[in-house]
């Protein structure tokens, strides 16, 4: 990446836009492999929140990865790019196993994850059908968030390990990934989250080899539990997204602060209402998302917290509302902050509540150094299917 | 259109994708005009919602327009088709008026919208540097709920007006968006939010003629408010743009019912959790949206109502959880329906809350006609700035 005069600068940028603090990025990175490098497990880090190859260069430990990815589409464009190790970490449809057999003819080590007797049969009679035994995971269910197998239905688990392995697919182990650390409150909360993760997860693999059944790969992950995991012991791969880029919620969740939060938008003032205290902006749901995820948090951030151009925080200052192109930015309801007196044309930032969901709002990310009002490079991202 | 073999039925469809009925649409579209009609108002209908070429031809008066955009991007694709009457119903930012200008030099009437003298300033110095008179509305704020001048303010207004009128822009009229319609409760409440955005609209404009200026246009418009509309002399436009996909909102709002409902998402359940009742999906808010606007309404449809693969919705099914990829679908709370016995691999089709936010999630529409499962054509949608 290379400073090009070609780029403009935050001043001249079209609005709204989506910019990524390179130097935060590389910092978030840096800070959850120093964590995660005693504990053991290599990073698989999920394409899921940057959808973009160069980040994927970042983060990666080499070329061909590994990571993990949440769409088909994501697999097809990182082994485009030459990348050969990835998991693909939702349960499979039956229907997208051509897609998955194309992929490997391609010489992608792409693995699938199942967590049904049904779903093991589909891919366990693919693989006859196609003379590939697809590596598979089975989905453990660590915490009741949402998919996957409980441990203590540990014979519906090896039933399922039993069809793929004999039916002809690559029994590869077990995965979870414990959603539920989103709410978790304080930090012991999320130790003791994580470290069910990994005991659950682990105690499936063992279920499994009991039953005389191969179960190399123990994966896991969410960014919570991936930084606050204290001990990671028969894991062998940890999968975790958003920490590249951070957001209001994990900040409100305590796992960072909004000083690490590497992506915002930049948005320009259109108008403000003084009677009301508004300042209107040209950036709303659409280039925010409709995420309102920290609305159970202790800090309610509605759609955003406002910065300055520079990306420093106005205290209390958020957009309270978002319609489909127009924000609506003020105090924080019941602050005493009086928000800035800003001229039509003005330049804000706006640090989002998900970084997912308002990264996938946008096509690319315009790339800047902390503190820098210059984009040095435009880095696109792959969305859909 | 025309059924094409090479396209898939929704049995062969990858999912996630966005469906739309066009004989749905069409039947929404012809409803809206039927209601119009005998008002008098023309339909200037905002692409902001359906932000396709193929919608735009079915629901303009003629090829080229009128039209209401939400971004200069649209302006830009609609110009290229030859769409050559627009208005871009945000306050303007003076940084976008060298697109603006772009486009008017190619032939286009784009008309744009100030609410402040700042920003008429900008726009007229604007015009005198370009010579080109640009047509400007001036916002009006007729129900609280966002941006514009209040009609209490009329003296502003005028200074507004004088502004633009005399210093080198053409005062082209006033707009106002009643978005407070949007939470009415009943339709009296809508009918009575009509004629109050209306008169306040009118007022103004009678409040320009006063002091000698021009204001051809009075232009109002949101779907609720056009559909339930007595009476709308004085107005010259109205814009509306959900009314051609409708959604549970709308429906929740008794502008439609779920049978008007135009778009849904295809999703393919990949697991289920029998202890809780859980069918996982392939459709997460990745392919929904993370829209909750039903959220304050009588009935919440949390993140959509679930059909089955032929649109037909099951009693109280929704989607209550969604993360980026995965939609839990199980009974609305409360209810003692039994959610359907349905094979993974098997197809759902899934109502929104919220027509523009969902079908931002996509770059294409996967259009067929009702009762069918064959898609006849594939649209695409203009996404981003």
């Amino acid at each position: 990446m290379s400073a090009s005069a070609a780029l403009p600068s935050l001043e001249a940028l079209d609005t709204p836009a989506l910019l990524l603090d390179v130097m935060r990025l590389d910092r978030n990175i840096a800070r959850m492999r120093a964590h995660l490098a005693p504990l053991g497990p290599r990073l698989r880090p999920h394409f899921k929140t940057a959808k973009c190859l160069e980040v994927a260069r970042r983060v990666m430990d080499g070329q061909e990865g590994p990571v993990t990815v949440s769409t088909l589409k994501e697999a097809e464009q990182l082994a485009a790019a030459g990348v050969r190790d990835m998991l693909y970490a939702a349960g499979i449809a039956p229907g997208k196993l051509n897609r998955v057999t194309a992929l490997r003819r391609r010489g992608v080590d792409l693995s699938i994850v199942v967590d049904s007797l049904q779903a093991a049969e589909a891919v366990a009679r693919h693989s006859r059908d196609t003379a590939d035994r697809l590596p598979t995971l089975i989905e453990i269910d660590s915490d009741g968030h949402r998919a996957g197998i409980r441990r203590t239905h540990g014979d519906l688990m090896v039933e399922i390990g039993r069809m793929l392995h004999e039916g002809g697919a690559e029994l590869r182990g077990v995965m979870t990934h414990a959603g539920e650390s989103y709410h978790c409150h304080g930090d012991e909360a999320i130790i003791a989250m994580a470290e069910q993760e990994r005991a659950e997860t682990v105690g499936c693999a063992e279920l499994l080899r009991a039953a005389g059944l191969p179960a190399p790969v123990v994966s896991i992950g969410s960014t919570p539990t991936a930084r606050f995991a204290q001990g990671l012991d028969g894991v062998t791969e940890v999968r975790a997204g958003v920490f590249m880029f951070f957001d209001l919620f994990m900040a409100g969740l305590g796992v960072c602060t909004t000083d690490d939060i590497a992506v915002s938008v930049l948005a320009t003032v259109t108008g403000y209402n003084a009677e009301k205290g508004w300042i209107i902006v040209d950036a709303g749901w659409m280039a925010m998302s409709s995420d309102r995820n920290t609305r159970g948090q202790a800090v309610d951030q509605f759609f955003g917290l406002v910065c300055d151009v520079d990306g420093i925080p106005y205290p209390d200052l958020v957009m309270i509302k978002a319609n489909q192109e127009h924000g609506v930015i003020a105090a924080r309801p019941g602050s005493t902050a009086v928000p800035p007196a800003l001229p039509i044309g003005a330049k804000l930032r706006i640090l989002p509540n998900h970084a997912c969901a308002t990264a996938s709002k946008h096509d690319h990310y315009n790339v800047l150094k902390t503190g820098s009002r210059q984009i040095d490079a435009i880095w696109q991202r792959f969305n859909g299917w």
